[in-house]
């Protein structure tokens, strides 16, 4: 069993969404000042990293990202390669070469570059799909969608694309680092933290090679 | 594919470990306000909910929770359910009929009721594993145990119970809700956040049926 970990790690020093809530890792107990244990307390936006949008994320009194169903975010899924998209548009992904009834698919692009470098900075100028590539993906009966940075949209249009993929129930991954592995079929496995009524949650995704 | 998932919902109201951080889960940003989207911010201790332990939690200068192997957290599990336990040592342990070569063992307990009722007052009277236990499982080559509360040992005893399973270099899952799930033999797939760095991480587990 060949298990592929494509999480990000999370520290301080990662990249956040443009005024989210900072990360904050910090020991609250060290046994090096006499305490029992050491303990450390975690603050971030619930978009950090690798992470799961709920429906609530864009959509008011939509399902939170514990209402999600774990036979979606597990299952069979599709790496696709596309170094050289620069958006990915409804034409972009008819010419990707995506087997029929893929249910799970996840875009590998130039971006996971950055977590590949441990690139601190924001980068604005992510590959994201675009209102009409989102409309595809629903067209073809596409449950999860992954991308490999902070937002399945591009930058400055995150509500075409998103209300098209929630509204129409489809899981969004977000922020996985797919900079070591080969276009094809994987078993998925992505477990958000089970985050009562919140907008989204990070998880830990790994593939497994079938 | 039968899916169990094992993971305790996070909320402000959950018990914590006494002295810890309380949970937050709050909105930053709202749709309602006029923002864009829904965003939250999480702020909890590591060891909230569900969770796995690190080295590093209790041994200065050991390994932290993203250098945990994804091999051992992944793979065939054995859940042991002991109702009438009231502590899970050597004696307990020898007799509870855990089958020869496990290498992932669950304890199911009454404190999994403390989940199923929603209670929300921290239990100091939780079922643990004494020292006696720990070494029996670190003689059997168990190399991760689950438990169904905050501690894998009894309260105020955490030091000798978490010196000789994570010494020995066994992973310790806190935090189960093991209220659904029969004993018997099952995969668990168990995913910490990629906290680099950290003494502890919360997680989400499933088990899948075999």
């Amino acid at each position: 069993m060949r298990v592929y970990d494509i999480s990000v790690g999370m520290t301080p020093e990662m990249p956040v969404w443009p005024g989210d809530p900072p990360v904050i890792l910090e020991r609250t107990a060290a046994i090096a000042d006499g305490a029992n244990a050491n303990v450390s307390r975690l603050s971030c936006s619930v978009h950090t990293g690798t992470h799961v949008d709920a429906p609530l994320h864009f959509l008011e009194g939509e399902r939170a990202v514990d209402a999600l169903s774990l036979k979606v975010l597990i299952g069979r899924a599709y790496v696709v390669d596309l170094p050289e998209a620069k958006v990915l548009d409804a034409g972009t992904l008819e010419a990707a070469g995506i087997p029929p009834r893929t249910r799970r698919v996840l875009f590998k692009t130039r971006n996971s570059q950055n977590w590949a470098r441990g690139e601190r900075k924001f980068d604005e100028g992510f590959v994201g799909v675009d209102a009409s590539g989102a409309q595809w993906l629903v067209r073809k009966g596409v449950q999860l969608v992954g991308v490999d940075y902070l937002s399945v949209a591009p930058y400055k249009q995150s509500r075409p694309t998103h209300e098209i993929l929630l509204g129409a129930g489809v899981v969004v991954v977000e922020g996985l680092d797919l900079s070591k592995v080969s276009q094809g079929r994987y078993m998925l496995y992505c477990l958000p933290l089970r985050l009562e009524g919140s907008d989204g949650a990070p998880a830990r995704a790994i593939l497994v090679g079938v």
